[in-house]
């Protein structure tokens, strides 16, 4: 047997069959059309699926799940995206439309819910049972997994971590607060932290430096030059993410955490001072019980989480 | 069959003795000791049990189990106390001590757990199997029930919803971070905020009530004798109080939270601010997904949350 996983995303939706250890056969991919109107998006997903489905030679017969994980808000239960804020979904009856030429069952879940089942099920979080991944990307996104499930509390929209308050005041957040960790701990936030750095500091390596667009890397390459300013924006982007991070440790304590997302690349250069950060912020200074790593999956991790959405 | 269930407090030791559908049937309690040795202290609770057993005539063979609720750090699988601030307890073994007396299964929990699980059973989140409960006292404290059970993380250390951080670098808190939401939401933190108005405002008909000690009511009372910096001061403190409710929506989205510890007295004069505050803080403007209330069941919680701890 057989699990499809798709993860629908701002510029494309890939597609990956899995064999039942969630291992990818073969995926492929096309352009999201963002514009088009919801159904006809999801026509495209029908015949990406059904491409996908040809080159493995599978029939309905053999595919356990399709399961979708996409951007915004759902309704798991009746199988629709109800919308999205980049793509033109309103009440989009992805389930139904799907069965009316697939007859297999059909799960969708939010991606950032997917990206971490796929992490806990064939990724870096595997060896445990409960975990929280974090992706660092345009937003802060976060999913929260409960023996081997995703926790998405009674009306399926919990694990929305990124939208936790940790500057009281603070800049606001497409949310409709202010401070959310989002807006500090985000690529779209080091982008900003950036920027005003070089504003303020015309003459640094860091400023000098940039070639273009500034983006999540400027200040941790400037870091690896030596440069002091670069070197003081990463290590308080650092501060911000480790806020959060201790956050979720003190109220959910999972056994491992995964850092995902763009910023994630940066491996060690993240990762270790952030540990740090973290055990200066342990409650009473007790040892950091929860193992921070990297993600390890990639892209790959909304398709694999979406496939084990079929899983009982 | 009876549940037994013990509520450790710094003042004192309460002890019930409840029927199948956890109603209190008798209940009593003693003087903590605190400073005695954490041994002399299980001697003491130990002499409570038999009497309350005595009561009801009830022997070893009438009772399921044996629950303890006690603050600090705890060790459930050895049924350990590990350290408690104000008790003695140093790696006090209640469990093997309670057995040498009374041969019934013992388990130990947090104070604050077993009092979101006693609400949960009984109390004012009955209805649901999802809820939290935040206590305003000293502290902030927090328990989360999953399915009717207490969450407490692969470590047992899981909800600790006080110690975390809503303002960015702001007042001490006692577990060494920085604006933890229990230096602002606790009732410590508003006697220490309505202080600070008095000082400031010392001809306010909040600075002339004082009467003695300021307590989590004084702003409370000059509000309700339409003091305005009175009313600041307790709509400032319910500001606070929302922030870390909205941020505990967004990560557990629990069906139900109640509100308990002494500032929950306060009963519509908190909540329904803090219901219309928490509305305006919700994701994208949705409606508030969960019914929050205050707690019913005052210092019985504890207790009957304890009893609880032996249901399997």
């Amino acid at each position: 047997m057989y699990y499809i996983g798709i993860d629908i995303g701002g510029m494309s939706v890939a597609c990956g069959i899995t064999d039942e250890k969630f291992n990818i056969i073969y995926k492929d991919s096309v352009p999201t059309e963002a514009k088009k109107p919801g159904e006809e998006i999801v026509a495209d997903i029908i015949g990406l699926v059904k491409k996908v489905m040809d080159k493995v030679n599978a029939k309905e017969a053999d595919i356990k799940s399709i399961g979708i994980g996409a951007p915004g808000m759902l309704d798991r239960k009746k199988g629709v995206i109800v919308r999205s804020s980049n793509i033109n979904f309103r009440n989009t009856e992805i389930r139904k439309l799907i069965n009316e030429q697939i007859n297999v069952p059909v799960y969708v879940d939010n991606d950032a819910n997917c990206a971490a089942l796929g992490e806990a099920v064939s990724g870096s979080t595997k060896a445990v049972d409960n975990s929280v991944m974090i992706t660092l990307g345009t937003g802060v996104g976060g999913g929260v997994i409960l023996n081997k499930k995703i926790y998405s509390g009674f009306n399926g929209h919990a694990g929305e971590l990124g939208h936790t308050v940790i500057v009281y005041d603070g800049e606001p957040c497409g949310c409709g607060r202010k401070g959310c960790w989002e807006t500090y701990a985000s690529v779209t936030a080091l982008i900003r932290q950036t920027k005003k750095a070089i504003e303020e500091n015309p003459d640094s390596i860091l400023a000098k430096s940039v070639d273009g667009e500034v983006n999540g890397k400027t200040a941790f390459d400037a870091m690896r030059n030596n440069c002091p300013v670069g070197t003081e924006v990463v290590k308080q982007y650092i501060k911000y993410v480790a806020v959060g991070i201790v956050d979720i440790i003190n109220i959910l304590m999972p056994e491992m955490i995964a850092i995902g997302g763009g910023i994630s690349k940066e491996g060690d250069a993240l990762i270790k001072p952030l540990i740090e950060e973290v055990t200066i912020n342990m409650y009473k200074k007790m040892a950091v019980p929860t193992k921070i790593v990297t993600a390890t999956l990639g892209n790959d991790a909304g398709i694999i989480g979406a496939a084990a959405l079929g899983v009982d």
